[in-house]
């Protein structure tokens, strides 16, 4: 297969980029078709949301990050595409809020739990859970290979961040009295909308920027911590993300679309 | 690889089923990981179009099949995605209309250039132009792979249909002088303004939807069709899509968003 060399001036040069990330982490077994597909419709909301993280964003991760740093049993769920793109940010933010990394898989092989977790050690993890017979608990109210998770990680934790999840999983840790954190490009998706803090933007962008707000605000007071998580509105945040599309939309169907030289 | 067994209830059965066809695509050699995540992108687009074909489709259809039937050489420009989504319409509509079938690659190798026609012979074409040495002359403005074309096929079209094309080389074919034809859920992308004719729409729904068309328009006089042509206004296209896009999230916008019970 080949990789595009792809010109400085191309319009689309940071999404392709990352896009070819993403084929590479398919050849190396950490994603699977069917991630490549779900990226590319990640892709297509984060072109309505001009490509940048924005003031919606921005007050979830403050949020999500509040969360966790007063978590007791802070989880990071990591499924093939995230460890693809941001390995690296995966282990600092955990290191920062002190949360166990726990592989999380829809189509779950022991050779993909294996090159997951191999390749987040690469990047720097010392421990990583779900690997194997570590998932030998169970959660309710899912099929199959998606219902096992550690007893050391997502079934006793209290917050739990879902990069790139799905809805039925989503709303499983809901049922069970877990804060779902969420980074989601789509808002209208069940993920998005079941979870308690949702973060509408590209995983490739909230989590380096998670591990900076992890830096400052760990220095905060709990009681001011607490006082961000009371004043964050998930429905606010779904609603705005959505608006924001909506009016970046309103413009451009406003404007001449067609490249071309046309008589009318 | 798994082979998800999808409830006839689910809410998104139609788009799961078309996804599956599309990796099984991909285990035959005709998809490329790169088209799995355009596939993906086109599927947010189809969600906000109601993943249905919306009266400026048709309207681009209609045109688009009396350019069809008014060309001395229409080529119908065949891909990976195109191929294992819609096989047996390419050929049919390839009859109807008088039209050559041509591979054209943005990933180009031998093997899936044969992999292509095999699949597409497989399901009745007789004749299948862009293989191996056949593909010998260029246009103009492109590089590497990407350029190469047949000299009985795209190089001497008057009338192209490009289902799911890039930007770059439906630009090149319109500086070339032809009309082209482009089947692209994503009304802002450089293709679908580029396009002379642009079908904003699922193409698993459009090109059987062009074929039914195809038979109906052919019995029509020429002046008939070149009026319909006269009258089509593609920058209208791209704005009605857009609008309809809009208005879809507007509504959305305006519900509640959150599943879970909240505080405020």
């Amino acid at each position: 297969m080949l990789t595009l060399w792809i010109p400085a001036s191309h319009p689309r040069r940071e999404s392709l980029l990352i896009r070819e990330k993403l084929v590479d982490g398919f050849k190396r077994g950490l994603v699977v078709p069917e991630g490549l597909i779900a990226h590319g419709r990640g892709e297509c909301f984060d072109y309505l949301i001009g490509e940048s993280t924005q003031p919606f964003a921005i007050r979830a991760i403050e949020a999500a990050v509040a969360a966790l740093l007063l978590a007791k049993h802070p989880v990071i769920s990591v499924n093939g595409n995230t460890a693809a793109l941001v390995p690296r940010d995966i282990v600092e933010l955990a290191r920062e809020v002190n949360a166990k990394i726990e592989v999380n898989l829809f189509h779950r092989t022991r050779e993909r739990e294996e090159a997951i977790a191999k390749w987040l050690k690469e990047h720097g993890a010392v421990e990583v859970l779900g690997v194997g017979e570590d998932a030998s608990a169970t959660i309710p109210e899912l099929f199959s290979e998606r219902r096992r998770v550690s007893p050391r990680g997502i079934l006793v934790a209290d917050v739990v961040l879902v990069p790139l999840e799905d809805g039925d999983r989503t709303e499983a840790l809901r049922k069970m009295g877990k804060t779902v954190i969420a980074i989601d490009l789509n808002p209208l998706s069940r993920t998005a909308r079941a979870a308690t803090i949702t973060i509408v933007d590209n995983v490739v962008r909230s989590l380096p920027l998670m591990v900076v707000k992890a830096r400052e605000m760990k220095n905060l007071d709990k009681s001011r911590l607490e006082e961000i998580l009371r004043n964050y509105n998930n429905n606010s945040t779904l609603q705005e993300a959505l608006k924001y599309m909506l009016s970046r939309l309103k413009e451009l169907s406003e404007s001449k679309l067609t490249l071309f030289w046309e008589e009318k």
